[in-house]
């Protein structure tokens, strides 16, 4: 008999395919699980009424539509011309966003989660696009609600993108973070003529606009009724602007700069992100000559939408297929015996390996030691590689040594901070016990700790440097 | 707005049910890999002709039917009384077939495949069904096809679900499997008067009769066209004979009881699978008041059906959601602070930790080697808990001190032997190698063994006591 074929756009996954999609899924657990985020998943397909609510009727011409085939009835309303009950989730947000809205009043403030699984687009194939793919997600939702947090929080959702592209051996000289604010971007818009009505339009057009060429991209803007020059120049004008004063996107910068990050974000008003959901910073993950690798941003409108109360959230998805070529493309895929050992190596702990305190004695250490808590955290989540290892030729994120070769090497940790705004010791004590934490770090100054192991109660009699402090917790632990 | 449902018979999975998910996982994918199995994966939806094929067009009612919203001609043909060009896999042994006859002639023989993603079925939700469910798949293809070879391979396959059941804290006196020979059904339906015509009728009964009260489960047969009395007593004796005589349930038994296993075992001729395409061994797992929670068999006919050469094949299949029932009924589902660290517990080497080959100096220690290999190896992959913790109250498998408690404890270690006919040692150890093994256990006689390091290639200059191999070689892998 004819064999039969797989649909267009799937993928037979063989034992070494496999392995290197494991190998791409525990990079993506490994840093979500690191960062603080717990993993969530839901139905494969959703009713279609979910698509539909968040995108629009229209989304369900860009799905595969599922119904029972035993369902006589739902099969004889679908010959009559209606759409299917259920479709494929092409992206997990919908999901996301009902389950949260759900269970809003019982759920952590904030709630950080991730998600990987496989999507679905009713597409053709194309490099880059197939019509079965595996995405991650992360996101965080509820708490504070100030421009202060929200800049917080859009900057701890980058870092932990920039965790896993770290953890993959990539660097800010293969890719870069483009960052954007959607309401800016709306201003200059509107200062350039377009009308409310037509902004949804105008988006989506300048989303457009990197996979048009430059004379196409020029026509594609005057259709959707604005000028590209002028964008171009209000853009890098306000962009500056936006930089100088205490705006969300220069207090989202200073964030990224204190946890060592800034060297891989570029402030890029051009970035508008398609998507008519997004109300704030938006961003894009970009490579030489690859489509964007990672995208995001703030939705503090979604929840409210699928019949949740009002609730800030922002997050990013990131796909396997744009990774993959990526990391292959550079050499950072491995291969044969070096795949296994890297699959082997342990996870990321589900405890909190740290959990980081602010104290201090005077009014000087307090301050400085509640500044020193986010950056240390971050730079402690993505592990610190040494300058004997990050100047080696030929070095590979999966080496054994790359963490050993220098006094300050130390692996990624799965470190937390706390969410509650007391400033006592104690209650900071039992918010880490209560998320299990094995390690309390007591913040005293801007250069020193004190560990407490909280497996044992016993506390440090001496102070540990903050720049020695990951490889002091990675022996602690035996990692 | 009025909220959102999820689409009934799915699963909406937040972090403390998610966590479990990942520990029945990671309980499957360890146990495969220490069982030799290699994952591979396929596409979630497949043309409905790859499941028509298998099962035959009645299947596509049973089926979620899935078609691409963007291709009007594809939404016209579904609204003209055509069923939908694709299917949500309800099982994956079709995709398996698809991908194992597609490229036969370059696989290993034999190919020992697992898989472990989700399947769907077009049902009505009840107790241990749902319409989403997780589904885990061994099968070993290919290889020797005389009857010695295919009794192994079959206790292969059912000593690494055994291994599962092991590793999760459950005992042989919880559940046990019920072992078949289609064939030897064949001939008591025979002999009782069922014609060739009415088979399959009358094992599709067989199958449903567990889930029948008695009176309908007798007039259930009477209308395939048997008494159900005479079948229960001509199994009984049929299966007795079986046992008495050179057969293959009885060399399948000899198998497992050599693994140890035999305890976990029940010859039942009752058990007759209900799908068409199984051809010898049959099994199920059975639980007190509980739906099979795995089953599988032997099918030497389905790789020629989808277009590859004729194979020799069996594998079995398991869900999530009976396997989470019966743990959870009988407390061996961790929580908390038990789960996170059940979870952080090593993952399975995919560097076999072992390769078992056989030595001996005379013909006497030479054959008694060559017997000692697969239940050696059997037994190491499914590790030793000692009688020490086997006898304490309380007891759980994620208690860190499982394997410590007694002086041959150990945990379970990824081993593998020789599909090769060789006898030449050296040529063996170069199989080991080429399959990146750690340690080469070399069998001297039916008691002891000499380690080689295959990192090092030290080789010991004593020799270890066979009963104490799980403990040295976990010591001195750092396990």
């Amino acid at each position: 008999m004819a064999k039969i074929q797989s649909p267009s756009g799937t993928r037979d996954m063989y034992p070494a395919d496999l392995l290197k999609r494991r190998y791409i899924e525990k990079l993506w657990r490994d840093t979500s699980i690191r960062h603080g985020f717990e993993e969530i998943d839901g139905p494969t397909f959703e009713t279609a009424d979910l698509y539909a609510v968040k995108s629009g009727e229209g989304i369900l011409s860009e799905v595969f539509q599922v119904y029972s085939g035993k369902d006589e009835a739902e099969v004889a309303r679908i010959r009559g011309g209606a759409n299917a009950p259920y479709a494929l989730r092409p992206e997990f947000t919908p999901t996301l966003a009902r389950m949260y809205a759900a269970k809003a009043g019982s759920l952590p403030k904030p709630t950080k989660w991730f998600w990987q699984q496989n999507c679905f687009r009713a597409e053709k194939q194309q490099r880059g696009r197939l019509r079965e793919f595996g995405q991650w997600n992360c996101d965080i939702l509820g708490g504070e609600n100030d421009a202060e947090s929200r800049a917080r929080v859009d900057a701890d959702v980058i870092a932990c993108a920039i965790g896993a592209f770290v953890d993959a051996g990539l660097t800010a000289t293969t890719l870069q973070v483009h960052v954007s604010d959607r309401s800016v971007v709306g201003e200059i818009l509107r200062g350039i003529g377009v009308p409310d009505t037509r902004m949804g339009d105008a988006f989506s057009t300048l989303d457009r606009l990197p996979k048009l060429p430059p004379q196409a991209g020029e026509e594609a803007c005057r259709a959707a009724g604005f000028d590209l020059q002028a964008f171009t120049a209000a853009a890098a004008f306000d962009g500056k602007a936006a930089m100088e004063s205490a705006s969300p996107l220069s207090m989202l910068r200073r964030d990224l700069a204190s946890a060592d990050l800034g060297g891989w974000v570029k402030i890029d008003l051009r970035i508008a992100r398609g998507l008519a959901y997004y109300t704030g910073t938006v961003f894009e993950v970009l490579a030489d000559g690859e489509r964007a690798i990672a995208g995001g941003g703030r939705y503090d409108n979604l929840i409210e939408l699928f019949g949740g109360p009002p609730t800030p959230a922002v997050g990013f998805g990131m796909g396997d297929v744009v990774l993959s070529l990526v990391l292959q493309d550079r050499g950072l895929l491995p291969e044969g015996d070096a795949l296994m050992d890297a699959l082997s190596r342990p996870s990321a702990s589900y405890r909190p390996d740290v959990f980081v305190i602010p104290a201090g004695q005077s009014p000087e250490e307090q301050e400085a030691a509640a500044k020193a808590v986010r950056p240390l955290v971050a730079k402690l989540r993505r592990g610190v590689e040494s300058e004997a290892y990050l100047s080696r030729e030929g070095r590979k994120p999966w080496d054994a040594d790359r963490y050993a070769l220098a006094s300050n090497g130390a692996p990624p940790l799965h470190a937390r901070s706390s969410s509650k705004a007391t400033k006592n010791i104690g209650k900071l004590l039992q918010d880490a016990a209560g998320q299990k934490a094995k390690l309390a770090v007591i913040v005293e100054n801007a250069d020193e700790v004190t560990i407490k192991d909280l497996r044992t109660n016993q506390q440090d009699a001496t102070r540990t440097k903050i720049a020695d402090l990951g490889r002091v917790v990675a022996e602690r632990l035996g990692m």
